[in-house]
């Protein structure tokens, strides 16, 4: 997740191998698809893409298109092109589509229609915020796709062809109910369920599919996704939240994303960033509830907010902490 | 829309031509109206005040009340005079005060005193905003007016001097009602309409007032007005928008604005930029229900903050984007 | 309050004084409570210590944990020594931890599970808040706090363990009812009020006691706390801000901390920066309604946020004025 640059890429091509543009083209839309964890590997994101098969073909269908619409797009406005060979044009656009489909319902035409122009737009929002934090040697992480997804699904009830339905998504935040104490299945089912709820999906098998898919591309990566898994479990239960939602992944999905960036994505992977990493996962497991909150009221989502915001904050000060060396 | 500098400012006077005091500030004051809409262009001025006066006197006694306080204030602070005599000292002042008539009743002792203090805040705010955003080359637009208006109409209902009336604004927002089927009188007072929104008036007439000023100042920003409210029309039309509030210019109005910026003001008008413009234009559509619900349980509006959002990030993402040139 | 930078800090020690480490961390704790009034004074911080055990023993003990785990925590991370030793690592997590015991009651273990957390996090974000604003010469004021403070108490009712009661605090904003006119008691009350409130107490005594720190530590900065309060007492009257919650310090304490920033603080102290800490004293206590009315519909609470909105604009604005010197 780094940002889209405009000008002549440095082409990443061995030369004297020709590819069919098709393979690249396809290779590309799946490192996007993989790079929602930061992954450039086309297999982990055949992994992510088995994911959302598993959990609904026509999640599947919507994360590919998302990601093959923000890619073509980019190539189109004739974006950088080593950045989006490494499939960093098509994250946010996969995002964007799957949370279309998630939220508005996979099955109306309109919702097809707002995908595709969300995954477009994500890319130029992409573009631009890249632009804004380069200066600042910060990534646009997926704050595109929060973007865009907020305004889409916010906007949605505005707009009877994307909100057949009657009642509105907006309500005042109440305080949590339910009992606090994890069963054991709650606890293993939460711990792969974090993972899968980065791509919305609350089912634990679909969030062994994408630690799968993170171990085929790094080992480092998947243990460290474990790690943040396991800080959001036990943040999440320390201060009493609702034990069916930690069951769900609802609690800690930001936690795994913000441990990966902050402890081998990013922030060089030692004793110091581990801990900075367990600091943040923590914060964002608070943060988490806090942006439910906050959204409700305009019938918005949390999406991965909590994780963008921790990580931009945390990776803004590394420069201040000499215990910690950028990756 | 440029931002605030201070310094000495250059002159664009020519040497010789004296001009009394009292007609260069009435230039710069109707300059400040017609920068509204990007024109430094004091005829175009001319043309606005009709429109706001036709629209109602008030209207046209506080857009220019808003205008003046705003250009002697920056004059009073010292602000850099070439950006003073193009107008862009006044544009967020004159909203401002119209805001003020506008939400909080044009009548009141109290709005009067509140449309001056926000007028000579928002010369501050401009200057802030700008400097900000001077060191990534873009515009504040008019992000002061929006900060400013948003903490006044919000901040209004808690002091009573300035919401006499008893019931609040504040409300969850619900889906749209009413049905969706454009008449011929909609569309069409709806795409004037849309042009007169910029400055919170609905009818189809001062709208017309609107584009006849920009029709004065340049053939080219007439002529992409036109397209951004097209677009906007469009936009909310195939989305479902209900069909009352799009005849009254409440889905185009920020596709207006950002067609005029991304499409002759900032990026070189050509037909990339035309594509673009339409793409922002389109996005602007969808965020402005968004930024409705947004801002309803607060009590707040959604004013021209989905141009200014989509802007700002579309414009970010120009350097990324080699087939647009800035203007 | 300035930024944490990382590096080899400048000791301001004198050589061949040797202190005992214990007392140089306590005076580094002081210095932090007197920081959040921008003091890098330990006898006002005793002043200020002095006035929360008035308050009840449970704030002053809360204000000095947050300091001190917040101090211990930048020592760790290798924060810069000179502004550890200035106190500007402290105060946010003063602030944090004092919020906790007020929002969430200071009897709970979790409260204090939290305040700590809290406290630690906020290093790291005003680490990050701090580089990412350096480059623009700009102070991070309590952002950190802020942020941190908005997370936990609206991330509070999200967690049984932290908020164990039934009601949740959302509500929708309703316009001010009751009187508008002050009694002498609740003029000179809210005077001192509103000094008080910038640490979340309302007593006249407290607020005092707070005052009497300030003078300790710079009899300017004394002087234009009482300016600040003044302004803020004739703005709300002026609006019309129901007396009750004038008396209690509720719409002024912004405008205190926004006239010690431009007048004296960050900018230098004369005729012109009273005049424009007098515009942002006003516009402060106008933006407090506004922000509360924000927070209320998911919980939230204006906190500092008027302060850190309004100087953080009107600083940005600085270079843009040529009236007006930084400090």
């Amino acid at each position: 997740m780094g940002q889209l640059k405009g000008g002549e890429g440095t082409s990443e091509e061995v030369p004297g191998v020709v590819r069919p543009i098709s393979v690249k083209l396809v290779v590309e839309v799946l490192r996007g698809i993989a790079q929602v964890d930061f992954m450039p590997s086309a297999v982990c994101g055949l992994f992510f893409v088995a994911a959302l098969f598993a959990a609904g073909w026509q999640y599947g269908l919507y994360g590919l298109l998302g990601s093959a619409v923000s890619t073509a797009v980019a190539h189109g406005l004739g974006l950088r092109r080593d950045t989006v060979e490494a499939g960093l044009a098509g994250y946010n656009g996969c995002l964007v589509a799957l949370a279309c489909a998630v939220f508005l319902g996979p099955g109306h035409p309109a919702t097809v229609v707002v995908a595709v122009l969300g995954a477009a737009v994500a890319v130029v929002v992409a573009a631009g915020v890249g632009t804004l934090l380069a200066g600042r040697e910060l990534p646009a992480l997926t704050a595109p796709f929060c973007l865009v997804a907020t305004a889409v699904t916010v906007a949605a009830p505005g707009f009877r062809r994307l909100w057949p339905t009657g009642a509105g998504p907006a309500a005042l935040p109440v305080p949590a109910a339910g009992g606090t104490a994890l069963s054991w299945e709650q606890l293993w089912h939460g711990f792969f369920a974090n993972i899968g709820q980065i791509f919305f999906m609350p089912q634990w098998y679909v969030g062994l599919l994408f630690l799968a898919g993170l171990f085929a591309a790094s080992r480092l990566a998947g243990a460290v996704a474990c790690g943040g898994s396991a800080v959001g479990l036990l943040t999440a239960w320390a201060f009493g939240a609702p034990a069916e939602a930690v069951g769900q992944g609802l609690l800690g999905y930001s936690g795994v994303l913000v441990a990966l960036a902050l402890c081998g994505v990013f922030v060089a992977a030692d004793g110091w960033s581990a801990a900075y990493a367990v600091l943040g996962a923590a914060a964002a497991t608070v943060l988490t509830p806090a942006l439910g909150a906050v959204t409700a009221p305009f019938g918005g989502h949390a999406f991965t907010w909590p994780f963008v915001l921790t990580t931009l904050l945390f990776l803004a000060a590394v420069p201040a902490v000499p215990r910690l060396r950028r990756a």
